[in-house]
């Protein structure tokens, strides 16, 4: 194994686990039931990269390949129900485990497409999906129109840290460093987001 | 053609038309244009099934490769809007059907995923894909936070399904008897759910 | 490149714009900020052909192919922003375009299932999907229950179209002449329901 992809592993680990709790509160907010709760949780924390590998025909699934992960995403929303009382006091830690996430899908999902041979355009796009369809079919699940769509920069820090990652790599710098330097931007982009309140201009058009 | 299968197709279109003629229902309480009744409809029956099997790369889907599956989801959802007057009087025996069509394609899609050597665990949720998401589907496309992750037991009489199903395989019992049993046990569960209201426990969060 | 490919092609980039264009102009009715407004307006305009070729196991996917059309819907998108001041005067020349993007993509959607030896109604169900889950999907991200569902003869329009096409391929027509009569029968049906507000019954079942 890589050095990077023994980094990258336990941090998407990390990313998995704080979407399916985070999924999990957005579920015990709308009353779902338990089973609910756990479905939430996994197809928030897996949907993202199960999109990109069936846009890419990248078969099996990782969940498929690997159906531990599908433990991990149920014992992380069961966890959010037991430990519901106290867990707002975590919610900054949630917000940075949640950026972990972002950035660490995105550059495993440029990964996925660098390996397919995709083409530059596609291998961003692949990135962008990895790291924020899944907050979408949560929202979408939950009857929200996605935030994903409204605000935080979301898929502009997923952006940003694909276009590291790849300009990086094609310029030669070893993988290893790639990795870490697009972490280090990908995830101070999106703290800097979250505590500035930065904000794409919002495109506001109300004629019928 | 084993018994097995010989059993399962007629009620897996027992199932395939219940789960249509319901979603036509709720497209009328939408006021769809006949058009989307149909639609709604064949999504609601036939997309559980290609859900799994999309998650599975196992093509083709069922409908494309049994055209004829189509045709049967238009004459139920017309069907429905034709007899709508008094339909309301069999929505006992709409319960029935649904629940028959709910564990006949829980069973199924345990089926698919053995044979494509899948582990226990996808087996089991391949299963439940199978016979939950034609309704999320529904859901969502009617606006509606997907009942699945609300009330009624559905995804949980799956489980059981599939476990029942998967571990008497396991246990070398003959696979007729294994879906025979697994048929009985799914359908009572379900039906005892909805008679005596059973509910998963709700994980209600209201914090911010 | 045959003729008809010659004439299909532009217009299928008139329909892609046209569909990236009004998407646009949803998210701006939700306040989406840009990203969101990109992203809506690709996910439209490539959606339904994405969702027809995943249906059908037909990778890679049109955009993964020719990702210049990426390009396409971001610029189309961005360009609704740049000029949403005046583009309502413009509206009855986007209702033709957005016509001819679904009558074009209907006829791909069909050539494509029938290169891939598909049977009658899956041809046509292809074609429909190819025309109109774009907007399924615009209105299910915008959390709105599908327009395609309650009006408009939008998916009536994509039917009628398929079947002139494939009827025509069927009786021995040539192929540049069967595409010429589709898409003429195929806008004019669009233009004289959109002119005469024809729709199509609906069904109201308003029983519990």
């Amino acid at each position: 194994m890589p050095h990077t992809e023994a980094l990258l592993l336990p941090l998407s680990l990390i990313g998995i686990i704080a979407a399916s709790m985070t999924a999990a509160l957005a579920a015990g907010r709308r009353s779902m039931d338990w089973v609910g709760v756990v479905l939430l949780g996994s197809i928030t924390a897996l949907g993202g990269g199960s999109t990109r590998d069936i846009l890419l025909g990248n078969y099996p699934l990782a969940w498929v390949r690997e159906p531990y992960l599908l433990g991990v995403t149920t014992i992380a929303a069961l966890s959010t129900i037991a430990f519901a009382g106290g867990i707002h006091r975590f919610r900054h830690l949630f917000l940075v485990l949640d950026a972990i996430g972002l950035v660490v899908f995105t550059i495993q999902g440029c990964d996925v497409a660098l390996k397919t041979g995709q083409p530059l355009a596609v291998v961003i796009v692949a990135g962008m999906i990895s790291g924020s369809v899944g907050g979408v079919l949560r929202d979408v699940l939950c009857n929200d129109v996605p935030l994903l769509f409204r605000s935080e920069l979301y898929a502009s820090v997923a952006i940003v840290t694909g276009l590291t990652y790849v300009g990086g790599l094609t310029l030669g710098v070893s993988p290893d460093v790639v990795t870490l330097v697009a972490l280090a931007v990908g995830l101070t982009f999106r703290l800097l987001a979250i505590r500035f309140r930065w904000e794409m201009p919002k495109f506001v058009y109300d004629r019928d």
